[in-house]
């Protein structure tokens, strides 16, 4: 299937600045990207980044859009369908949260997958007519505008995808479930995870 | 499957304190309570409260139990295997979250539902050497005991299952995502989405 995977590439990660400089978050939010496309390919699907400015993924075609991320991926969506959209970072994306995505696709005319905190991370649209809008509460907003256009849906129930990764807190889960090279770029950094009290932290030694 | 759910009775979900008081709080996490064990009998077990001290439940078992979390826990494992354990402050919790947590458990000695940051919230256990410590990493604590006593192991990817309510951000998720107890105590006590800008909060209007 064709996925859509929108990146910000000019500014990525900004809520990111308390624990990486600009250029650490640049190179994080790469790392996460090639793991989105990773689990795509490795799913067997054929992924499109839709970057805000160039970029090389070696043999994954770019797509150069600076509209806004809703704009961007909507004049791409109806060139056929089904069409997938996964954001670019996560984490802790498998090949396993990808397929569950793609399985409720089968079941209705759109899959969502929720984010945590009333966002979007992923959809499979089958219906011709349904756009996107990622601004506010979407993934209520995206089951309203499915249902308005009259197609079925599906809420995907995946930690996996529901863990798009914007604050340092979310970088524990990352350290506890990634197995790619956002994981492994964060280790390297010198991240490691800090049991103190209550919940988990994270601590940087390097 | 015998479920047990330990659940905090005696001051439950004091991290809410910024927006619930302790008379809410106790009611709030009830709803939660009383969420996980409809979930656990829609989907067919049986569940026995765990709790620090005597509650009424109707005919749901409550056994009292004033020792940590894990010594009341492991005390109860071994009784009757496969066992589950599921937390009781799940406010997303469906029947299906449950049945793959279930299903998980039968591919593996010892399946384990992570929460976010490092927790567990869901296990069910067919080994008989193994134990539960819900301090500090417990998932990954979990996973390590699982393979020293030789049980295999399997990770759900669920977000209904990852989400354990404790912080007004978590309120959120209840919000958008809860359809049982739980989200109607919210409703009904005024809480009400903030879509405003960035990352989407809560609101009280009553």
């Amino acid at each position: 299937m064709r996925f859509l995977v929108p990146f910000e590439a000019t500014r990525p990660k900004t809520r990111l600045d308390p624990v990486l400089d600009a250029d650490e978050r640049a190179a994080f939010a790469r790392a996460m990207l090639r793991d989105v496309l990773d689990a795509l390919r490795t799913a067997g699907h054929d992924p499109t980044v839709v970057a805000t400015r160039a970029l090389d993924e070696g043999d994954v075609p770019v797509a150069v859009d600076e509209r806004p991320l809703s704009a961007a991926v909507n004049a791409r969506l109806g060139e056929s369908l089904p069409v997938g959209v996964l954001v670019a970072d996560l984490g802790l994306v498998t090949p396993a949260a990808v397929r569950s995505l793609v399985d409720a696709g089968r079941d209705a005319d759109v899959a969502v997958a929720p984010g945590r905190g009333g966002g979007t991370n992923g959809l499979v649209v089958s219906h011709p007519d349904f756009r996107v809008d990622f601004h506010g509460v979407s993934v209520r907003d995206h089951l309203t505008a499915a249902r308005d256009v009259g197609a079925t849906t599906r809420v995907v129930d995946s930690m996996r995808l529901a863990t798009d990764v914007d604050e340092p807190a979310d970088l524990v889960e990352v350290l506890l479930h990634g197995d790619g090279e956002a994981a492994a770029w964060l280790r390297a950094a010198g991240f490691t995870l800090d049991a103190g009290d209550g919940r988990v932290g994270i601590d940087r030694t390097a």
